[in-house]
């Protein structure tokens, strides 16, 4: 049998949340995020939701003929971005988070939010690598301390995906 | 953008589980069905581990073409099933059977066991429809008391299928 | 440290699940049952809303000095029991039935629905006895079947704390 | 019907965690935070397991009377704090962590890992109010930035339970 294809997650604020940082940009740079992942053959995990960089990332990915995942928080199909391809009902609220940084390989976080510090740090604990793509000085200083061997910090999409390809080699 | 594809849950006993049926007629039923799903163009959901009937199901859907994806209960990598092209890893334990009657369209309960009871159980409370393919006469009994308009019961595979394409057309 | 009071989980339906008994039957039952679960220097815990069984458990357990566990569903305060004194706010949706299932040392339905068979079969599956009170016929054959040494049935609140009794000696 | 006694989470490193401060401060801290949320008659609510600063929380209350309540990650007894007199039995792993930053009416972190980082986030997400005690200028920088009105800094016991009285009141 074939080797699965490796499954990336990207995480970032909705555009409800609390954040720290322009959102038009997140969500530029997640669709250029989206698209590299999906060029590269790797899956694309998400949020699943239809805000802010979960669904630009989606949408990013489709646009290449990528294939999305989107680990949605509530209990039926309201929300769900439409460039998501198979979405999983969790029901679980934030608590699906976990799951997202159980099951992608490597996470890339585009801004900064409460759910997204979140994520990144329940990958930390999970001891999952992460990429910080244009988040701020402050999460990078906070996360590099709390893992460093883990957190790799990237200023645009090519770097970004630099760090993921040099993570799955 | 295209309609997503149905996704189709199958559950069934794992081989270390308590059931009251012959494990291997359930296998084969179990394969067959995978089959025919992947067939029909659905993608095939089970609990993704590399035992009993989530793990025919997925080898026959593979055999097939079909895309399968597996929600462990597990925090990390062990016992997936080979024929699992998407691995959603939950580490919620039992917790997870939760996401498996939302995430599905419709679900097939292969055999019978305490794992799928609580499957089939919280499908109908989440007013999602079931299909009950070789379980057991007091399975049969239990469920369609519970929630009649919502169970179906089918002899064997082709009557399985035939229940689901009614239930999504 | 003195030992830890056992935790009996009261399961049975709210009101407005499908159920097959009359709710009133099941209220009076679970009111008397938590009164003797309190008067045996047990911890209660329920689904901790304000309806039906576990509603009306709890109140039973109040009115005779008993301390009360809420499990909620939701991730805030709405639709808790007045009757609870430690709500646990889960935001797990119905995926929170397996912490019930596995934080109470014996659990007692009390009637029957798809949210009551969910929890019992995901006690049984955590090799969890489980005493069914007032359910019916085709419950108590089903789940026998499944978990013939776990399974115990009881016509009155008397036999059911009898067996809680025999279940924690 | 008396009000509910209020539930004060405390969360910090365990033992084996990653974590940036020397463990013994944060026990000692741990075990007379503890005592205060006891004496001012606030229920307790922590990780459960019987290692650091969850650990020494409990202890602390239990030696002033008080109440505690375990979230356990875990699906069994292992583990378990002797100090806790309500283990709640999750099965969830680290999902378990929004159960407390949900059930928690105020959070105080006792020193920084990737496991308080993620409930301290995911306090933050649900709009709970967060009270740091002795972690580090980074976290306090960046929490802070994330979510300016609900985080507060605390230098000492005295401060953080100051602070815990006025959020309650």
């Amino acid at each position: 049998m074939a080797a699965r294809k490796p499954i990336i997650g990207v995480m970032g604020p909705g555009r409800t949340e609390v954040h720290t940082e322009p959102v038009d940009k997140h969500v530029e740079l997640a669709l250029e995020l989206g698209k590299q992942i999906a060029a590269h053959g790797w899956l694309l995990l998400t949020g699943g939701r239809n805000i802010g960089v979960m669904d630009a990332a989606c949408r990013g990915a489709k646009s290449a003929g990528g294939t999305t995942i989107g680990i949605l928080p509530g209990p039926d199909a309201m929300d769900i971005s439409d460039a998501v391809d198979i979405p999983i009902l969790t029901g679980l609220g934030s608590a699906r988070d976990n799951i997202n940084a159980l099951s992608a390989s490597v996470l890339v976080a585009v801004g900064m939010g409460p759910g997204t510090a979140a994520e990144v740090a329940l990958a930390l604990k999970a001891r999952k690598p992460v990429v910080l793509l244009a988040t701020n000085p402050e999460a990078e200083k906070f996360f590099s301390g709390l893992a460093p061997g883990l957190l790799h910090v990237a200023g645009d999409v090519e770097g970004a995906v630099t760090h993921v390809k040099g993570l799955l080699a």
